[in-house]
């Protein structure tokens, strides 16, 4: 079903995929292909998702050191903004140079561990240790409140906790807990889910997610579960809203657009995902260029269709910039 | 800030509760009280919610095994419909009988574990074992599906999976798989979420859920994560809803509507949720009773007053029918 090209797919697949490619573009009305020539004469900005667009999971996507490379020999500025969290900036860099890229730098790493921190970093209460963080996610998250000092607990800490049931239990909460961070975290159990609960049902604290991704790209064999599967769980709960500081929402690349001061124009996103990055770019208002080597299949794409998000462009892989 | 009455409240508490409970009944416009003997003229059968109503985990709500016994003294038909999916009807009764409810029957319990085991089973596919079911929940839904001779995995076998990414991970799911059933699981982890997901969007398996209640009364101590928390996480990375078996649809209780053959207006629930207990009653048509002994309180009022779902009668306890 997908449109997912790779070199081992069969001949039917590949018949399969033209046919739904086809349609996929005629009912969206897209422009097949933009060249990179013009490509580079009309964009001075290059917003980059990852995950399903460089690579899935350490699996490289063909071509996209080669397109990275290029641009940047075009003197084009080059951004990666993504919304796992499982990574902290410094292990994307370490990551990035591993498979190659070895031209990126810290700055243009933007991701929701480092995201969710600045935004905890920027109210004194939490600056101050006067608050706590609980975390449900992964390392990075941990890792980015680290780097800044802030007070945080749970996260891979609370990886055993179980519960079984007896008429006297209860779990007591830190009542300094301010604020409940939630990422993916595949060591998610049910004392997690019930200790943010109690923390934002009882204490009244915010509630901050990453990203709500339905599925992931954690590993190239198949579509994982994501970050929305645990956020959802805590929605249900507590019956409110997450702040979402990943995409769509514009939050993690405010800064870099004011700093960046250049045209909206000049600026273009190139990601995998309809729901999140081409409506990022929306919000961002810049153009958008959507790839199939990541999660939007014909699937994904009847399920958002009503959403109304199209992008600008439509390539096949990143390697058509090349 | 609950409604709730329990004998070891604070003086102040009390003055709290009172006025919280005050102006609920006037916001609602209720009818604050409907004494017994009306109860009983009026009424023929009473459906009973149990956690919250008739007790919290363990620990009954004063009154509740004397106004059992005497609707039944009364003649009355009494049945028990609850959420909760952690045991099966056996296990329910042995409940009922240990707190002293010894005149309670097996076939006046009705529980989301033996209703969703009574939807798979009259479809063939399940009961002739030539499809399985992937269990998320506890023993009560793969007791009932034992106790039908249908073929399930999943369950507690699957409370140990951890999920360590690599590069070449993949979950295999049994490709014989037809339906997914969701109920509270206390083991839940990113294992069973993964699969469930595989089996919904690969396979295209049926999504059944017992419930969806936000919260639950589990234990006296404290509210707990409820259903709507591991459902909410299925539909989040399936993008589908569920079929949902328990209250408010009025699935479980179809057929003992249609066996007693008694007009709607003779027929009263009893329970402490709006979203569930109360909006139940409305969908079958019968009038409603909601106790402040369980789940609802001020806040969960606010949450849902959008809902328009207003109980015909309100008491603050069941012993009120005493």
């Amino acid at each position: 079903m997908a449109l997912i090209y790779s070199s081992d797919k069969k001949d039917d697949d590949i018949i399969n995929v033209e046919k739904k490619y086809e349609s996929f573009l005629k009912e969206w009305n897209l422009n097949k292909m933009i060249n990179s020539k013009d490509l580079c004469l009309e964009f001075d900005v290059f917003f980059f998702d990852c995950d399903g667009v460089l690579w899935h999971g350490n699996e490289l996507i063909e071509g996209s050191i080669e397109v990275i490379n290029y641009l940047l020999r075009e003197g084009k500025k080059v951004y990666f903004i993504t919304n796992n969290s499982t990574k902290s900036r410094a292990s994307f860099l370490e990551k990035f140079h591993k498979l190659g890229f070895t031209n990126v730098k810290r700055e243009h790493i933007i991701c929701t561990a480092y995201a969710v921190t600045k935004y905890l970093y920027d109210k004194e209460e939490y600056r101050l240790r006067k608050k706590k963080i609980y975390v449900i996610g992964e390392k990075g998250i941990c890792d980015e409140l680290d780097a800044s000092n802030l007070d945080w607990l749970g996260g891979s800490n609370d990886n055993d906790k179980k519960i079984i049931l007896k008429d006297d239990l209860e779990i007591i909460v830190d009542k300094n807990i301010g604020a409940v961070v939630v990422g993916i975290d595949f060591n998610i159990n049910y004392y997690k889910i019930q200790y943010a609960q109690l923390c934002i049902n009882e204490l009244n604290a915010e509630f901050i997610a990453t990203n709500k991704d339905a599925t992931g790209n954690f590993t190239s064999k198949q579509k994982w579960a994501g970050t929305g599967a645990i956020v959802s769980s805590i929605e249900a709960v507590s019956l409110k809203k997450p702040i979402v500081v990943g995409k769509p929402n514009v939050y993690m690349i405010e800064n870099v657009l004011k700093d960046l001061n250049i045209h909206h124009s000049k600026v273009v996103m190139i990601g995998d995902r309809l729901e999140t990055d081409i409506h990022f770019a929306k919000n961002c208002n810049i153009k958008s260029i959507l790839v199939s080597t990541g999660v939007t299949n014909a699937n994904i794409y009847l399920n958002h269709n009503s959403l109304n998000i199209h992008p600008d462009y439509f390539m096949k892989s990143i390697s058509e910039l090349l």
